[in-house]
């Protein structure tokens, strides 16, 4: 469940605002605000099992979202390669502290690799 | 005219697939081939006029989701940032090169805060 709760969370950063106004706010309560279907019932004015269904329809319009237009993957591929530049800028730090500039040379070459590689991710959606 | 075939190129890359299918084709076959009204309305089975009111509606639509979404923003901005860390792993380089170690420092500690904001803006919209 808490897996579920991080990747709707995400789809919904990305293309809650493709929902219509009561699915926006059925996935709100729910999984940020964490009510239970009872209480969204009330706030809703539907039942909970009119809740449960809204619930389901607007999971799979963001699921639908996200395999059309796939930025979520693209946005966490990236970050992935963000937090590598960081560990090589890190690298060429310590490394230029010690002065072992050649190894310092290798991370920064690292870091423009990385640079490049998601440059060109960025062309293909672009 | 330019301008406006490059930016409607990017929404396209980002969100034509939300489009219609009509609208799919009208936008790939003005923008991305390059056809006339004409050409498109014998293609598309319509006349010269409904090419036109179609591809002014598939426009819109187009700019309705970067309205709602911002990801094209979002992305040109973050390959600004990429385009600034390239310049400052080519000055670390240099720099080092010429045993200018406290900037090659410089330079490195500034791709750092670079990438550092960029997984920031990430966390917006995560």
């Amino acid at each position: 469940m808490f897996e579920k709760i991080i990747e709707i969370g995400l789809l919904f950063d990305f293309y809650g605002k493709l929902l219509n106004d009561k699915q926006y706010s059925a996935i709100e309560f729910y999984y940020i605000h964490d009510l239970s279907l009872s209480e969204i019932g009330e706030l809703l004015g539907i039942s909970r099992q009119g809740v449960h269904d809204l619930l389901k329809r607007s999971e799979n319009k963001l699921f639908a979202f996200e395999e059309k237009l796939g930025l979520v993957k693209k946005f966490s591929e990236n970050k992935e390669k963000i937090k590598e530049i960081l560990d090589n800028t890190d690298g060429a730090i310590k490394t230029l502290d010690e002065k072992n500039f050649i190894q310092a040379r290798e991370h920064i070459m690292r870091v423009n690799d990385i640079a490049i590689d998601i440059l060109e991710i960025g062309q293909e959606v672009k």
